[in-house]
């Protein structure tokens, strides 16, 4: 597979197994020409690689990080529910982050996810996307991201 | 109709009126094969069940119930501005709420909705989801639902 | 062009160029028949037009004012990247709005937006909504505009 050749050529690599949801929704819900993705969080081996707010207990450059873990599950969660081969594009990025007031490295931060995209994804990996800072996430992740892919 | 006879089971029913938008917007976007349906509340009887944050004026529990009337607010929409007939299926779930810091029960009180919108519409129903925690929501709501369903 | 003659008459003109994204990432990102608009900020002349939160800093009307230059921008990006001529309608509008504790006045806002795409693109601005207060948003701007189209 082409996209798992160049995550290792990155020094990354897939999750052996996605993250499992932790409710009653879908990791990925396909339908129509739609791939919905749930929410990622951070999550290395199982457990959150980072916890807390950035600016505070962690720096941009661990923000930069967390928010590559994401993306590395997202494309995880793709790989086993969809596979890569059936996806048109990526649409879109929604990154929710947990921040001090003054903080401002939105940018830097989502550019971990975003650029993860670019690379291994090429011209399909192309996206929009929105950020914000949130008032608390679950098991205080500093950043998650919900994805959704247009898909054949 | 079959799906108001699974709430009635359920012990619930649909509202005689879904909540009116309060701005210059549509409750349900009908566009293409998509049927947008805009952010409901807690709403019960033309005003909000539940009030304050999660973990402070709210337990989980009450979380649960809310996250229960926003579902129910989804379908009355559903049911008045697309009908239970055209819907393939429920897309994805946006969940916001109002926690304390400490706070962590995102995915049990987000299952009060996820679980209704599974009993109700069944495999249709199945959904990916995102959950975070907000500043401030209208009316000083605990939760807020936003969702996406296909539809023929 | 019709849009720009509707925002002549109500004193409003689109700016020379739409903001160009601050990340890795495209402004409209065009897929399928979806045109996903990336977040857009009260910016005007390249900078932002008001800056802290809704209750504080800010009132009211000046959110309204701010949720219009987000609008505005929107309408730049979608008129460089799709054509006007191009769009099925608008489906979706998301706002986030930084906000003091006992701030109320989302949907006035947010309205602001709302009213300013019905009377520029009619029937094909008509849209669903959602929105909330946010911990912390980009530069400290008190309101964004995450938006999708539906395109021919």
């Amino acid at each position: 597979m082409d996209i798992i050749a160049k995550l290792t050529a990155l020094g990354l690599s897939l999750p052996a197994e996605p993250p499992k949801p932790g409710g009653l929704y879908e990791p990925v819900r396909v339908i129509g020409n739609m791939a919905y993705v749930a929410v990622q969080f951070p999550l290395h081996n199982g457990k959150l690689a980072y916890r807390g707010r950035l600016g505070a207990e962690l720096t941009t450059e661990e923000g930069v990080l967390a928010a590559r873990y994401c993306a590395l599950n997202v494309l995880a969660q793709i790989h086993k529910h969809v596979g890569f081969d059936n996806i048109v594009g990526l649409n879109f990025i929604e990154a929710k982050m947990l921040t001090t007031e003054g903080w401002n490295d939105f940018a830097r931060v989502l550019d971990g996810a975003s650029g993860l995209f670019l690379d291994t994804l090429g011209e399909a990996g192309r996206h929009a996307r929105s950020l914000s800072g949130a008032h608390s996430l679950p098991m205080n992740a500093p950043i998650t991201l919900t994805t959704t892919f247009t898909v054949r």
